[in-house]
Order: structure tokens, then sequence, then C-alpha cells
């Protein structure tokens, strides 16, 4: 096999360091496309555009990379890339690095990895990298040492099919990352709080703000994990079935 | 306990017929307040508004129903209805009717869903409606009989910690639905296609369509016992942990 053919996208949109981190660690592996937002999409969890109409443009912003930016979502960005610009399937999708973790519940909201579940969709080694750091001017040093690791291991492997890999980076320098641990997805939610405020006409709006909150402590998980010091990567597929509820509810009178 | 407190949502809008009809079902369980989106948010999936603030308003639609509408996507309906507006949990959560099949993946993609699934996330009983039937004059009596004996059913039992029911009703007379199927999501994934125009001005812009195909035929599923003229029930997790692939996954090299 040649050069491994890779899609990369994300949330935060083209211009966000992350991508940029994320695309400087893709060349060293394969031929690298490249298919985001336009702008912010963080919180797009798996959205797509279905009521207004997509427009995708080349994107001159990383010379010498094919790179577009569309005003879809991240899902979106998947299925442009496939289906409009490369017109096959990658043989690796990567997403992020996002600006800002995505353990735990966090994998339902985030653009990030939805894109990552759409890849699973269509059977594509998929991978979404977040580094827990908020900031727009993150260093993503130790999340690139990260990268390199996990794309190493995906392209060494077999992928299992119909799934993803979360990987979450912890907000460390590189030689203070403990390693990487494989595990399952914390059990938590956010405790939401609205800031209501008033604009200058007098009218009300509202800003959701939140805590974060485990439902229940386990070792196990990202969670766990990433406060430790380590990268967490989980496993995630497509499938919401709670499927031992199914007999439960058979029972119900 | 007293009537039971029930906060209704959905995807299609606050003027969609399929909530009207959700209504109409609903009042004769408990006491009803409405909190829907402003405009149609298909296809939103488990998207939140975070990038610009968001604005409720009183919506006198439905005389004598305690409704708000927002700019917001169905998550952030049910996050300012339990924070904002109910400032607690209901006893139930509702979400549609919509209109259109939200079986197999499409649970992803739904903004219904994703409403419900936020609901398990807050433990609270947690149902989202489908419709099998796009029209947006579709005819929801068949729908509604379903809609009230799930409802009968949900509140005469213990509802299981931390899921939600994805409920998905055929397009048939009430009399012609063969029953209810307790089941898991079919394997599938939509197939895309763009459709590509160009704007008055020379422009090219994208609409998304596809086709909905199935990665492996099972008979245990929504999509089977939907095209059985069954409605649904597929109980539904926000776990998206793959755990039969940790293992796996540790022993790569």
């Amino acid at each position: 096999m040649g050069k491994p053919l890779i899609l990369i996208t994300n949330d935060d949109g083209i211009a966000a360091k992350g991508i940029d981190a994320l695309i400087r660690s893709m060349i060293q592996f394969g031929d690298v496309v490249v298919v985001a937002p336009d702008k912010p999409q963080s919180g797009m969890g798996h959205a797509i555009t279905v009521n207004h109409p997509l427009r995708m443009d080349r994107s001159k912003i990383f010379p010498d990379i094919e790179a577009y930016s569309t005003t879809g979502t991240p899902v979106d960005c998947v299925k442009l890339g496939i289906y409009e610009v490369l017109k096959r399937k990658p043989d690796l999708l990567v997403s992020g690095i996002n600006h800002g973790a995505n353990f735990s519940t966090n994998v339902l909201y985030s653009g990030t990895m939805s894109a990552a579940v759409e890849g699973a969709m269509e059977n594509i080694p998929s991978i979404g990298f977040s580094l827990c750091d908020f900031a727009a001017d993150a260093d993503f040093s130790g999340a690139q040492k990260i990268v390199a690791e996990v794309t190493e291991l995906v392209l060494r492997n077999q992928f299992p099919h119909h799934i993803c890999l979360n990987v979450n980076i912890p907000k460390l320098p590189a030689n203070e990352i403990k390693g990487v641990k494989f595990c399952k997805q914390a059990a938590a939610y956010w405790d939401d709080r609205f800031e209501q405020r008033q604009d200058p006409f007098g009218h009300s709006y509202y800003w959701l703000t939140g805590k974060f909150q485990e439902i229940e402590t386990e070792e196990d998980t990202d969670l766990h994990y990433i406060n430790e010091g380590y990268a967490t990567i989980v496993p995630t597929q497509f499938d919401m079935t709670a499927h031992a509820a199914i007999e439960e509810l058979k029972n119900w009178k």
C-alpha cells in the first residue's frame, strides 16, 4: 500500500490553532486533505445541515495543502469530504485537535467527535483528538506527541469495524504525560445553569453555563485517567441501544 | 402522587402539526409545559448553542397551555425548560411527534431524539416519538394511539435509570398498526449524495441528499418491525463506549 489518504476536519473552524497542529502531525503519515468549517462549530454534536444549502470553497490558509472551508457542521464536512472532494473513502479520518476536553458524555455534544462517529458509520478508521485546554492559543506540543503515537498504533493494527477512537490529552507538557490508557467513557453530565442578561433594548437573553458532574466515580474511565495525567482512548460506537434494558421493558405491564 | 408534570419539546418547531398532536395527547395524562424551537431544527442532533446567546419568549400559539418558543436547539429547549422555566425536573419529558422516522442510526442526527437523550442524562423518564411520514400535514391519529399506549406503560412502570425511549410509528391508520415491539436500533447508514447547483450569481452550493442503507439485515430491529407494520420502542442510552473493543485495543502492538 502507498501512503495513506487522510481526511482532516475539526469543529473549532479551519482557522483554529488545533487543526494546524493536527495537519503538521499528519503530513508525516500520508497525503492530507482538509475539509473544515469556516467558523467555530463547537457543541454542534451530530448536526447536519438540511434546512439551507451548503457552500464549500477552496481555502488558501495552508500553503501546499489541499484544503476546503465549508458553511456546514463537522459532520457535513465529513460527508462533503468523502462524497464531493475525495470521491472515495479516505484510509484514515482525523478530527481536531479540539480546544477543550471531549471525555465522558461530552462525546454527545462534541462536533469533533461527531465527525469521527460519522467516519465510523462509513467504516473508515476514525479518530477524534481533544486537548483539555479551551484556550485559543493552547500549547499543542504535548498533544502532537500523543497524536503521533496513536496514529502509528492505528496504522500498524487492524481497526475494528464501525467504531472510532475518542482520544483526550491532558493539559501537560509532552514529557509529563504518563502514557495512554484504553478505557470507557465516564458517567457524568452537565449541571446546567443559565446566565440571564438584558440587551440594550430591554429584552432578555441567556448564556448556557454549567458545571460538569460525575454520576458515579469509577476508576476505569477517561475522566479518572485524565485527572491522573494520562491520555485516554475510548473506543466509541454509534449503536445507542441500551441492550440490557430490552428484556426489562418487555416485562412491563 | 398528583398529576405528573410533563415537559414537551420537538425539533420541527413550535408551529409544527406534530407537537400539537403530542400536546393534545399529553393533556390527558398531566400538567403540560411546552418549550420548543421557534423554527425547524431537524437534523440538529445533540447540538447546543454556545457561540451566541439564547432567547426564549412566551408563546400564545396554544390557548390555555404554558408554552415558550426559543431560538435554540431541542437540547437547549430541554435545558431551558428544566433550569429556567420549571426550575425543577419534570416527571416526564416527551419530544415530537416528529415528522419523519428516527429509527436506526437516525437517532444520532435527530433533534427529537437528542432532546430525549438529554432527558435521560438528567435521569428524567423521557420519550421521543416519531411518525414515519415527513409530510407537514401528516395524519397523526395512528401515532396518537401509540403515544397514549406508551405513555400509559411508562407512567405505570418503573423507568430504568439513564435511558430514554425511541418510539417510531409506521405511517398507517390506527387500526392497521399491528402492535408495539421492544427491539434494538438497526445497523444502517446514509449513503450520501450531494446535489450541486448554481446560484443566480454563478456560485455553487450543495443540498445533502442520500439513500438509507442497511449494513446488515437483522430481524430484531426497529427498521425490520416498522416495515412489518409495528410501532417500535428502542431503549436508548448515552454511553457510546464500545465496551467489547476495549480489550481488543489493549492488545494493539
